[in-house]
């Protein structure tokens, strides 16, 4: 595997060169002033690019499945049910934790490749009049199926059932590439991670939580202590943890969050858009369509692409690896073997995601598929040249 | 605050040039075999540092906190009851983590600088004849105090009283610099971190579990998923991880064990008492006590130097990082005030251990202790130079 | 202008991130025996690279320019002259800098695009019945036009002459990429420099002096103290420099020399040559020329590609800057505005090299050649997937 | 050899975190628009830095030697007169320079130990009535003696003379630690490197050319091409180079010099003064002298100390190396064996040095000196904590 080609896998992201700086630190004294400088400022840029005001962000030497467990622990109690759909490897897990915490779940079953069914929810909801619904899980970019859901619709299904549900949201690998809208939407927990939009390595979840779900804290019962957000919310005030922080990729943090407000968060998310579309234009240049069903889901981070029937869309990820050295995705769960999955989010440039594709292009010829050499590579070219970017000042 | 000069805290350590440019990688594949290249040396390394033949060894993008909540969860259930004693600052913690997560703590209340009261845990658990106690919590090595216990005379004590129960040690701030002996002293769970003895940032917890813990496992009913053995478990078998790892830690990790393996354990563990005894020597020459009460009991990772009554020894610590811009540990909990704390653990030299000594004799001037300049300096240099070190190989 | 997309200019090349992390060195003694570890294997390593049984190898904290004035001022007196063919800007400057130290210099004009005019040099040696030149100077790849040039008929020329005249070949960028031969070609002094074959940043001058050079420099004249190679000579008896070494970057040489002799020179240069051959074949499928005349003079490092009469090739490289962010080389002298030039040399692999291909492409495309977007890159998929690499153990 | 433990030798220093990072940069094209934004303002902080309202600043990729011939070889010519003293190894290599490039020296030998003779020049330049002196050499900062000279004197001795010659000053070990005037001292070229007050690694030659210089160029016949001013002039007027330039060291320059610049001259100054002085009272609590043989002219960057009659000096360096890992300067010359030097230069902190104070304390105690332990740690801390660092602001 070589070190030198780009990554084209949904997360961890090709590193920008000044971020794997900042994560490169020597050791401080977690306990001195110079980290509050680091941690503070982190907080703040993360709740910014929430798109909140005054969200409580937490960060957690741990991953986007911490995140989960964090939204969980601290605000539900064993026997809670929660409400979810399943359209998706990771909503699929997110279920599979609330159960495995002693939580009732009303699984909504969703094609694989569709997004999250509001009328749906909105039907459940309205007719939990007991409101013995007390969260409601959405999976803002289903990672696996490259999918994105309607937040505000779902807001809106519990607005409408006058719910007073709380809605926690996965957006792993959404925010800080896609739109987020952390108060607009009424989202009372999100889930990061520091390996998606924020371009980092893997090892931080983030979590911003409302009043609403800062609230359901105190009478939460589920056990927790690592992922207490108390404990966290206390340290903070000193601007320190109840345990060690993981100081590098805080300060990672907090430099990404500095460049990704500095390029505006607009200018972010039509650049991850511009990226997707060349890989769309490549997909459809091939002949071959995306897991996502309709263009209305498609995600602007991670590209689904169905191969055809009796072919195993696994082998174009073996293949890549071993004789080009390049990381694509595989197909997880339901679509395993049917997709192989480009990502294309964080820090990754035209130039970057042109042989991207031309290495898909060539594994799928190697592999024996009808694919036109340089056809997807092509279609892509045209878009970027038509659509060229708002500003150069990506990331360095 | 200066990133120049060598820290003092007991953790995290000064990071050796060669583990700093480890831990920062760019981004592979964590589902390619090149990961399996890293994650498994690593977790082989991790067993032979903690002297186990076949210890199955975890590790988790976390902390030692996150350590101890796998030992919980993986092997109790609510209810369940625990044998600690709390003779510092973390083993106070630990046995909170217990009562949150719904144990009850049998707490055998020790003088902070004392060590494990092996015989009153011995009287405790013959008396418990129904086995009622389903654990036993002994800190190796409690960074608060300075206090090294004897963890060979808690297994002679259950032992002794024929006890079945699971014995978890916290080897923390002990593990890959204090001898260490899984197998021989039947440990169950031993729990570390990246950020100590392996010299690395924080951001690893790092467990290790006996056959008879992973026995444990199968009843265990406290909710868990992040830190379920078993999912990792599964997913090692494929040299993989049920969620994204921090892949730049573990390459760190891999190569610290490599390190410390090729140094030598026995070298180890003399180059870290070397360095202390250097420590407890200038402390004698200023005249100063350890909190640890007795020498059996000194940890050579840390020590906890009580100051005059009446003084207060945390102005030491913030004295140091304002005006020399040097980190030392400050007092916790019931010796807050008391005592100040030098951390001399992980990558460390006589000649910068000399440079904490003199800054320490600078501050307690500075602040009206009767200290006489260079005098601990002396002392240290007088045990320096009479030890010689074993090797000079240490960690570059 | 990125720094996430990889280069093409034809040197300094793309990193590795090995030599990176081999460069960025703390200070150490250089009057140590550490640093006797570092200067001694990478001169053994650039001899052998050289193919050389004893050369002796001298490092200068300088460039390539600075190796051509330690060929000449060592081994040279005023009034001297220098057999030298023009073919292009490197050789071009080379006569420059001899007639500045006061040199004469026999021009053979060439036809920018060829290489070295063997019989010609045969038919100037065989009349110089006097031996009244002294040197004679071989740029074995010319940079400004990509054409490899014939050393060995060089020798040739000089030993069916009978002429004693010592033979400098400029190797700066050969040397490590494509096949040099320093002792079966009779080469007296060869140059080379750390940012091409060797992957490293720019600041060493590498140079090999055969017996005969070292015998000249006890006769030679012209003044010299920064580059005296007798001074250099005497401090490596002791593993020192006369003044204070690049010690990061000699370290980085020793790493490189090392990854270089483990792939081994034959797959080093089968390498350059695989993706060479693909940027041609991109290069005939535009429709394009290169400026080598024949393919026997195709260099496997830098492809000069002429673009139709009228049209400026330099804009390519400035709106590749400007829109793009990646960066091509210019047509220097005589060749200014009619080519544009991809290097592809060093570290790079086929998929780095396919971003570049598509780059040009939509450049040429932008700016209003006739160029089918996607045609190149085929063309080189096509000659990739045809002709895999021998190993994929290349430079990480 | 340790690479955790300062250095403390004369050059090159510790290296801050920073600038590290500052010269590991990813592959630039030095051709383009950003290269330019390196460049530029790194030469106009070096110009500062000189405090020279207009100095043409050269940088080339090569050493302070390397300064000092491009002081020669542009404005001299083969045998005009330069008159210079020997007072050090430095002074007297740059003597055997011109020497070597046919130029007549007149020497003034000093004692070594101490400064220029200001008025043995103004005697010699009074008598020249034909102003054959053509160049007047002085080295501002002794790098093997420790001892700074005063070059407002020697400019005065020029001036009082009436005397046309050119004033060159070797500030390799002054400039960018101690105050250093370029134009209220008439320089004409003053030489600097980048391992000294830069706090860089070796490999940047930094000169500056008054208007005088840049005039004497024009006449100069001293052969030149690789450090030729009018090339890098020539280029410079595109924001190039005449070669390839060492980018990364570029970009630390301009990163230095931000650093020096924003700290304040002032302060930087008197950051290196209070470290000296620390030292120097180590010293006389050894009862050693220093070579530098009055107050005067005792240099702020570097202390040559004496050791008793009989004794190796040089032993002191070779055990510390061996024994302790730590690296101070060997006397060199006519006080090889006589002296043994500490380094105090760059970026250094008060804490760091009593580390190397208490080195040399353990050095000689071990080889037999009649030393007391903690003598000199306690002097310098005595010191240090009654002359507090004006700013905590220094280098990271």
């Amino acid at each position: 595997m070589s070190l030198q080609n780009p990554v084209f896998i949904p997360g961890p992201t090709n590193i920008p060169e000044s971020l794997r700086k900042a994560c490169d630190m020597p050791t401080i004294d977690h306990r001195s002033p110079l980290f509050g400088e680091i941690l503070n400022p982190a907080r703040d840029g993360v709740r910014k690019i929430l798109k909140s005001a005054d969200a409580d962000i937490f960060i957690f030497p741990s991953t986007g499945t911490g995140g989960w467990e964090t939204a969980l622990t601290n605000t539900l109690s064993p026997g809670d049910t929660v409400l979810a759909a399943r359209n998706g490897m990771f909503s699929h897990r997110w279920i599979d934790m609330c159960q495995r915490h002693g939580l009732k779940v009303e699984i909504v079953e969703t094609a694989w490749g569709e997004g999250l069914p509001a009328e749906r929810y909105a039907d459940i909801l309205k007719r939990d009049k007991s409101h013995s619904i007390k969260a409601v899980l959405a999976t803002h970019n289903e990672t696996a199926t490259g999918v994105r859901s309607d937040i505000a619709a779902v807001r809106r299904a519990l607005d409408d059932a006058g719910h007073p549900a709380i809605l926690f949201v996965d957006g792993v690998s959404s925010i800080a590439s896609m739109d987020f809208r952390f108060d607009e939407w009424g989202v009372d927990v999100a889930v990061a991670g520091s390996q998606k939009g924020f371009m980092l390595p893997a090892g931080l979840a983030i979590v911003g939580f409302s009043e609403k779900a800062m609230a359901a804290t105190k009478t939460a019962t589920l056990p927790r202590t690592f992922f207490d957000v108390h404990d966290m919310a206390l340290s903070y005030e000193k601007s320190a943890y109840p345990y060690t922080p993981a100081v590098g990729l805080l300060n990672g943090l907090n430099q990404a969050c500095g460049m990704l407000l500095a390029e505006g968060l607009d200018s972010v998310f039509a650049r991850h858009h511009r990226i997707a579309e060349g890989v769309r234009a490549a997909v459809a240049a091939w002949g071959l369509k995306l897991c996502a069903a309709t263009p209305d889901v498609y995600s602007d981070t991670v590209s689904a692409i169905r191969t055809p029937e009796g072919f195993n869309a696994t082998d174009i990820v073996t293949h890549a690896a071993q004789t080009y050295g390049v990381a694509f995705g595989v197909g997880l769960g339901e679509v395993a073997g049917e997709v192989f999955r480009i990502g294309h989010l964080g820090s990754l440039t035209d130039v970057m995601t042109l042989s991207g594709i031309a290495t898909a292009e060539m594994c799928m010829a190697d592999l024996g598929l009808d694919i036109e050499l340089g056809s997807g590579v092509a279609a892509a070219q045209d878009y970027y040249r038509a659509h060229p970017p708002v500003t150069r000042k990506a990331a360095a």
